[in-house]
């Protein structure tokens, strides 16, 4: 299956100012992130980030953390339930004001929740934060794709181990260009050359 | 299962003249790609080519585009819409003239579609347009055999990475050799010694 | 799906003095299996371990051995049939004394066998004794977990094939790291700090 | 699942005089192949052999073609029509002589065919012929097992391509050493220091 950008999330799982100087490869992975944040914010698909324990860590990318709507801290490796899935799964909210007290036949109908169900992930580190957010996310049958070009371990043997595992758990397996070419299908894309000059 | 090769087809994706440069390996993959169109055409085994944007990109190497019975352009990424699969799967044809008007025990009967079902795809980029297009066949049910020594990308991250993703996806994954020995099957194919010659 | 520190137990494999030194990377598979035995030690995970006729190839290093609560001595390659599915999953205890000359609904109800279902292996060589011990662990419809890089063979090439026949097999890959990440879950949990210098 | 000794037939596909000096590291693939077939001829595992075009690529390498029961000759580069699925599974033998007039309940009862269900596969070219005859063998039914250590092609590109596919096909993939240990299960087999002097 494709990745289809109406149906899109983008979550950045902890790229640390204290983290990221000792992910192997770590100019590759920011990059690549800061591609996919660029693009998402180019293309109206919303972007989520994560800092576990920032007063020890740091706080995430500058550049990508202003891309986020929303960064949520944790103390647990994984984000899902730390607010991460409210992020992604919006809970209902209650009809507001006293429209509690009229008549059924009377309240406003919720607008049905438009929801995006494809979590596009990356982050470090790939066998630690990354493997357990996604593996949670699959728990809670979101459709979990990870790019991998954009996450990074300390070591190159167990971000791989990270990658074997995902793709075993059923998460699909991207790289950033993939991504960025399934958003737009096309060279007619309105954001074409907008897009295709990130990868530049 | 085995390579058919009465039920085969060849797909030769966007070797045009302004991308191959920048392939990894592109002389390998080219030369390859010329392996299989040769086979094909010794053996009766249809061939299509499509090209991306070929204002911008070029046409396909001449040689490739000399053994394709079509060519297909495309802007989408993807060129199963872009009448890709009109030629793999030929729409039935409308009784032509009159016909029509007769009761329909005197209409002749239509010659039943001898469909070739399995696809057989190369090309580049292998993670964007080569992929965009067999996932999209495998979504129409095309059986899709993908020979990954006849694709390339700029990186060999990516293009790997595609190999993984398609195989995840039920693509069959070959090499060059491995379909000129299928569609032969036998050292007494009175085609052996023409089709060993190209390997050489 | 994440490992659960309640539910695991750890498998030791014929890490034995006469046989280490042959093994590829043979520092860093001890020294992983080391942190595996002392991570469980802190975290309250039962620690098992193997020998492989140590009359012959000696017993297994001393340090793994003071943390294994049993360590089974063995003949066959697997150690499954040899007492390790017993210590995996004990037998139910008789009632002990003169109970059984009471009358069934006078005797004491046993208490329920808590189970850990979660067997996680490590051990040498991984082609051959780990494999076979795993496999027929699998068979037992035990929930088998594979450490690879607290695992050797002789050669990497038979070490990887034994990986990749395990996966096909059913048996999720881990790394040292995962495992421990995975029995905390947080940076708050009270093992934190010890279990994170372990890695250092 | 483990290999089972008294379940195995051993196949050895084209090692043949003058294929095997373009196989990428042919000494490695013929040793094992030695191995294998001693140690099949040691523990009572039956062995057959097959030769691609003899008359123009010459015979199998002698000390194997010694330890076949029989070799079969083709000019397919699949051996499975060919004469080995006879070899594999011999055809119920009619009943011999006049027994075919006396009266149904008073003839022998053929004895029940001893079915040796694990073909374990060796051979050159990984990717033409054993693939082609493992292929075919798992359409018939049979349990295939392949021995990477001891097959090969002239590339190891194709090669590994050809473990990937058969992997995919529900091939199990193995080694040699993992052969002879689960041929043997046990240091206490009685064959055991004949069989691992074998890989010294």
């Amino acid at each position: 299956m494709l990745l289809d950008v109406s149906e899109s999330q983008l979550v950045l799982v902890d790229y640390q100012e204290r983290l990221m100087p000792a992910i192997a490869e770590h100019h590759v992975v920011l990059a690549n992130a800061r591609r996919l944040a660029r693009a998402a914010h180019r293309l109206g698909v919303p972007v989520w980030g994560t800092e576990q324990n920032p007063a020890k860590l740091g706080q995430n990318d500058p550049e990508l953390r202003a891309l986020c709507q929303r960064t949520v801290t944790k103390m647990a490796f994984s984000a899902v339930e730390e607010g991460l899935l409210d992020c992604l799964r919006p809970p209902a909210r209650p009809t507001p004001g006293n429209a509690r007290s009229l008549p059924r036949h009377l309240q406003k109908a919720q607008a049905p929740t438009v929801e995006r169900s494809m979590a596009v992930l990356a982050g470090c580190e790939a066998h630690v934060c990354l493997l357990q957010t996604a593996l949670e996310l699959v728990e809670q049958e979101v459709d979990v794709w990870v790019v991998t070009d954009a996450c990074g371990s300390r070591t190159e043997r167990n971000r791989d181990a990270a990658f074997d595992r995902l793709a075993g758990a059923g998460c699909e397996l991207v790289t950033t260009e993939m991504v960025l070419f399934e958003w737009m299908r096309s060279a007619e894309h309105p954001a074409f050359r907008d897009v295709q000059a990130l990868i530049k």
